[in-house]
């Protein structure tokens, strides 16, 4: 019997299928404030572990955390001038604070260069004190007209570094190596995301930047999702802040600054890349529970035999859940690990206790991104698993490189690109035939620059390097 | 020579000790909007350590994260009558968003009972559903008049739990299951400060709670610090919100529910509790760097034979910071090591890598909080560390509570409590001697009860359990 369909077909409609998905796999719901987002355990553990494994990368970079205040004055936000401007039409403004109208009414921060900079300003005197590296994990918000669960909330989780460094080259090689080290090696290598590092448009860039780098993912549905940003600030906000050090040759100069962010939205990225018509599949570095051990009928032997296989999979150290709640039809569950897109299911019933007691009994192992589903023997499972959630590992990051390559098309001309984008593909065009009236072209047709790469795949050093490719795409 | 005072001193004006202690340890400083707080990288990493700690014990009780939104509906506010008339003075409202006044005014949380009973009353349908166990770790804002650091800040860092259980029973239990295994296990056997728990008098309970658990601290001037909350919330915000279940009967019925919090204040109160003089004292479980390896000097045998050592006592499971800013006078990074509380220097220099050459040499180790200095064969050093940080852990809530055994007094009458608490001291008086009209010339006199405790120490069952003494102090 075929199994009628949880999710709406991905095929048919995208947007319906990841609305459906993050619904039902239950990772997120819309708050009462709108545009907000309530994160709901499961999409909340996602973010943890999505938290981990970049703060882990950050301070191996050798910055610190810290935290800098919620609330920053209006006057703040104007002393940059191309910040201001690419900021105050999202700005949510506290006018009154204990029970009075405030003198100078504050904004909720969108970002927190601003803020940073005031302090920064005061810590760094010398050239002892620099670099100066520091990160903050934080929420922002930033009032969204087309919100979408995770993609595009008026709130959103993030953390968001701030260095400052002597000299051009310092701030420049560190915004590449947190774009690199840090980014690419934990969307690659943990998120099993075959993201393209590359360099953003002028047009595109941050508000208050010389340069962003960016790193983009491609959807299910062959459009484009950003995945972190890393820019070089220049001295544009030490100037507005008046952020200097005492050189060694005694000269007082203004700092060279970096900041660079990754939000929630790497929740919904991991969903469009990764999801199925079943619901989501996670790969299993970052899986919260990479095993779930299902009691698939309730009688107490069961239920024994699924607690030991449990401990003796966490002590191969494996992440296990396990599924005893028998009172709720076993199909009805099994449909639930597959949205939740855990990796391995192992079922046990009644049948399996009798099979192969030498070797401690049967199970079935169901592998929810190969798709497979046999018989194992028990003694052998947790010697057999975690190699086994290192291929899936990589079959996830191998198909996420096979499906861009699949639907990104090699094009000559504007209108070539916009025809690709708006059928579901990216588009690689010679920059130097889009510029930026080819930019206003392409936006004509909702589609976008996402990045630059050079011809072998690397991040070009400038905005006119020869041979710079322009990947084109619609985005999220 | 004596060496001049870093701070103003504890004994003459604790106060002053302390905010000059937070500057100068560099855990602090404040923010541009009137009350908020800028918490630098070493401050944070105290936090990021009580976080790590509270957190896991939160998940051994079997709650999960969630995040819930910053903002929330004016409206949602005015649900819970006590409630809205707790926070009402303290909130801060944001009026536009988007460029726009916004439709009803929406304010940032000072806590979240309100939002998160709109998303419980979605996710409670039947009493399978029970207990849910949710905490979110965030900021809140409550408007402050008399900011001070860590203490009271306009913006603070948290965690709230909320629980949502099927009887009171079971609510009442898990309140007091947070308020013991989380938060006095924590603050006891971590933060090494020997806090009393106990219950609120009916006066001082949260807004719209049944009942009110609270951890106290004594501060080095024999002031109480409440070092987190644990609240039995009663039918109110369900009953408020419709928060119902479908029971095993078949009856829709309103859940129980709890909350309970602990904040950034717990920072300040590391400070209070076991600063001296020279600075903080940081318990070794806690501290961020447990022993600072310090080259006194600069050549290269020194740097080379301070990284050996460094390595050695990581390898032994200790947490090393290596100084080697040998353009710095040593005489100012032992003060500063001494006002940041690392338990354990160990201090080489040039003469060090020539005595005892057969043991790896010698160095000098200085511990903070036993106040000793004596040259240590470096052979010896990773197998006596680890030893010498537990009994620094030992000393410190030793001295906790003999402070507070020194400091506390048995009284009879309100009159005499309310001299002890001016005095710097906590009083122990029968609660039939208080009552709430007695609450009234304690307040009088800037002093309240702290909180109610049995005889035996235990925390009473109810407000008029007989036997029940009452904790008079004045607060921060």
């Amino acid at each position: 019997m075929a199994k009628s369909p949880v999710l709406a077909p991905r095929s048919e409609d995208f947007p319906r299928w990841y609305q459906e998905l993050v619904n039902k796999a239950e990772l997120a719901e819309n708050g009462p404030v709108r545009g907000t987002m309530v994160i709901r355990p499961y999409g909340y553990a996602l973010w943890e572990r999505m938290q981990q494994g970049l703060d882990a990368r950050i301070k191996d970079a050798g910055a610190q955390n810290a935290y800098f205040p919620l609330l920053i004055p209006q006057s703040y936000m104007t002393r940059e001038a191309e910040h201001v401007e690419g900021f105050s039409p999202e700005l949510a403004v506290v006018t009154h604070g204990g029970g009075k109208e405030l003198e100078e009414p504050a904004v909720v921060r969108p970002t927190s260069e601003t803020v940073i900079n005031a302090s920064f300003a005061r810590w760094v005197q010398s050239y002892r004190d620099l670099p100066l590296l520091i990160n903050q994990w934080a929420n922002v918000v930033r009032w969204e007209m087309r919100p979408r669960l995770f993609l595009r909330t008026s709130e959103f989780l993030w953390q968001e570094g701030h260095t400052a460094h002597a000299t051009y080259e310092e701030a420049r090689d560190y915004a590449a190596r947190i774009h690199r080290d840090v980014y690419t090696d934990f969307m690659v290598n943990v998120l099993a995301i075959d993201v393209v590092p590359g360099r953003k448009t002028p047009r595109e860039r941050f508000a208050g930047a010389l340069n962003t780098l960016t790193l983009e993912a491609m959807t299910g549905d062959g459009k484009a999702l950003q995945m972190g940003t890393s820019h070089e600030l220049g001295q544009n906000f030490a100037r507005a802040f008046g952020t200097r050090y005492l050189s060694r040759e005694g000269n007082r100069e203004f700092v060279w600054q970096t900041s660079w962010g990754s939000t929630t939205r790497m929740v919904g990225a991991l969903v469009m890349a990764h999801g199925d018509d079943d619901g989501l599949r996670l790969p299993p570095r970052l899986a919260p529970v990479q095993a779930a051990v299902v009691a698939v009928k309730g009688d107490e032997p069961v239920l024994a035999k699924v607690r030991e296989v449990a401990d003796l999979l966490r002590a191969a150290g494996v992440r296990v859940q396990v599924d005893d709640r028998v009172d709720t039809p076993f199909g009805r569950r099994a449909v639930d690990w597959e949205l939740k897109g855990v990796p391995v299911r192992v079922d046990i019933g009644p049948r399996d206790l009798e099979a192969a007691p030498e070797h401690g009994g049967t199970a079935t192992l169901v592998r929810r991104i190969q798709g497979s589903k046999e018989p194992v023997r028990v003694d052998v499972l947790p010697g057999l698993l975690p190699g086994l959630l290192e291929e899936d590992q990589a079959t996830l990051l191998r198909q996420s490189g096979e499906l861009r390559a699949r639907r990104t098309s090699q094009v000559r001309t504007i209108g070539e690109a916009a025809d690709v984008a708006a059928a579901g593909g990216w588009a690689r065009i010679p920059w130097a035939a889009v510029g930026s009236e080819g930019e206003d072209e392409l936006a004509a047709r909702s589609a976008t620059v996402r990045c630059l790469v050079a011809e072998d795949g690397s991040v070009p050093e400038s905005d006119d390097a020869p041979g710079t490719m322009a990947l084109v795409a619609r985005a999220y």
